[in-house]
């Protein structure tokens, strides 16, 4: 190479990653060390952790739907969307996804983060500004952080700061972004509120509703549909076939536009392979369920707000469900573990969310509510979650 | 509101995205309008375009455990990787694709740009510097401009100018990234004397063996093991399970710590729903096919280069594969599309890269070999992508 010696002191190959340490004893140190846990396949827990809202993923109609297709197209889809991996599988999901929740076009991607990704970089770009609420998903974040545009992160749920931000921004066009359910603590973002604001200030909005698909809305249509949204021009949602859908993937929704737009120029939908064909059956086959027993929509809601009442009454400190995810506050990241430690003890799986997966810094347990769970599933669950409280 | 008016005039809703309308005109202009095709099951057509290079994605004990798995895990894995996501097989997978490759520890994302994502911007950030070949896959370029990094990007295959890039650095702490096979020509990155570049200045290196897992190699172990790279203190690879395992989703490989620290810190990976267990059931029984079938990383190698060779004689202007891709320059985008075209009218299926997925500009049609392809498919093919050049 004919270096003239480097000008910084090379590691050996060995020290190379002796950083890693002193970042990993920080986490120790601050109680933020994730150990993964590998699941058997009949746990006999009761889950109040998963995002199977509908207890969908294992229905016989959903996992045989991508056992069989498995088995006629293939394991894999062989190549991205726009070179072999578009299957009649997924231009059918798309169509019926978007017929269902009322939208001109969708596009399947292999993940929600993937879509949000895409969405949020290919709606956006240096001469645009985006306006974003604190509290929107980590892809979301991502997807911004990519977009070169101006990006103002508003308060929490507050159409005032979202107005003051698109009065003042400095570029014509602008995206305002939001969760409708917020993950953390399942509340809701004012949807209605923050089109209004749009549309004063001729911007587009995008929803990401991960938690409102399959749960909110006429028969699971979601929240954005709920909000009278749906359909409108300057209004794109995405969703994920990973959550009330029960298998993986994501989808944008939205005017045919910002779909035809997308295949474009969306990054993380050009240079991806493309979802499963079994993933993309799944999902078909759970939005037949759901067309056929929208009842499972409401059924979560009502679970998920006996949860909290009664978590609350016992003298927890516990979020207001809008959909199907309740958060009780924990008093430090450490309390957190240990509870969720202690509530698996005793057979119930809870979420424990610590920083930096919650945006304020409060550490949780997170509990999502099943269309299929009990009255002896919430009797016992309640139960176990309060006799287990930190002091 | 109380807005004391939009200090920029607002579209009405419908015309929020009209500025969608002129991109979309500019593409069209520059022959740059994508297509999705949405295929049958079974096209009669010969696949020259997908990723399974193996031919393993339909092979009946993969699609099988796929279909196995699905019905006895369910469609999806019901949250993320560190709530319940990681089951029992995502667990298995991680331990054998490690030991396949030879390396301490693996960890398995939703996909390969997923993986990108996840180690580039966990192995990076403000502190660091990043020296990247130009052709690198688009995935990666994303994780390079999340990682708020110092990033220079340097000469296609050219360690000196890695070195110098090193050697001009500002920040201690460095990660150089390369493909292996990089996607679009398919030649090959030259590992080792990156490697040396590398530990001669004090950085860890960063390969993307999606391309070169199950192709090149001792028994298709990948580009990193046969430059005698896996296993190394300061490299780290990521693979995909989607291309030669013919399957869906992406891994990282590499020291037991970075594994580690990304499961604490990787967005990616804590933010995305875990891979379907029907995918993860699919690679690992690829790997096995694997193992058992060391030839087909072979049968890739010399169907690909007979390709080449026997378009080269016609008088094409093809690169020399490395691996299993063979790239045929096109004189310019339109002419790459109607080339592809009237391949498919006889039968064949071709890929057509244009821009922006090729990185120099150069549109081509982009071939790819098969373990399975028979002597009179490489006939018929050659035959038809000749007669159909351009003049």
């Amino acid at each position: 190479m004919n270096a003239p010696g480097p000008a910084i002191a090379a590691a050996p190959p060995e020290q190379v990653f002796d950083w890693l340490e002193t970042e990993a004893q920080r986490r120790a140190e601050a109680g933020l060390v994730r150990r993964l846990r590998a699941r058997t396949p009949d746990t006999g827990e009761l889950d109040l952790a998963g995002n199977d809202y509908l207890g969908l993923a294992r229905e016989k109609r959903v996992a045989g739907a991508a056992a069989a297709a498995s088995l006629r197209w293939g394991a894999g889809s062989t190549g991205s969307r726009l070179v072999t991996g578009s299957t009649e599988l997924h231009a059918e999901l798309e169509h019926e996804l978007a017929r269902f929740c009322g939208t001109q076009a969708a596009l399947v991607f292999s993940s929600g983060f993937a879509a949000n990704l895409g969405v949020v970089t290919a709606l956006s770009g240096a001469e645009s500004a985006i306006v974003t609420d604190k509290y929107i998903h980590a892809s979301l974040i991502e997807g911004c952080r990519l977009s070169r545009a101006d990006v103002a992160v508003v308060a929490h749920s507050d159409p005032d700061a979202v107005a003051h931000a698109l009065r003042t921004r400095r570029k014509q066009r602008a995206l305002v972004i939001t969760d409708s359910v917020f993950s953390v603590d399942g509340d809701l973002a004012p949807l209605p509120e923050l089109s209004a604001v749009c549309r004063e200030h001729g911007a587009a909005l995008l929803v990401d509703d991960a938690h409102g698909l399959g749960v909110l809305g006429e028969g699971g249509r979601g929240a954005v549909h709920e909000a009278g949204l749906a359909g409108q021009p300057d209004v794109v949602t995405t969703i994920t076939l990973s959550k009330s859908l029960g298998a993986q993937g994501g989808a944008v929704l939205g005017p045919r536009r910002v779909i035809r737009h997308l295949v474009d120029t969306a990054r993380s939908f050009i240079f991806d392979t493309a979802l499963a064909p079994g993933s993309a059956a799944a999902a078909l086959a759970a939005l037949g369920v759901l067309r056929g027993e929208p009842e499972l929509a409401t059924r979560v809601r009502t679970t998920a707000q006996e949860l909290a009442t009664r978590l609350t009454a016992a003298g927890l400190s516990v979020s207001t469900p809008a959909a199907a995810v309740v958060s009780v506050r924990a008093p430090s990241p450490d309390d957190a573990v240990a509870w969720a430690a202690r509530c698996a003890e005793h057979g119930i799986r809870v979420g424990c969310f610590r920083p930096p997966s919650v945006p304020d810094g409060v550490s949780r347990l997170r509990l999502t509510a099943r269309a299929d769970l009990t009255e002896s599933d919430v009797d016992r669950a309640v139960q176990v979650i309060v006799d287990n409280a930190p002091n």
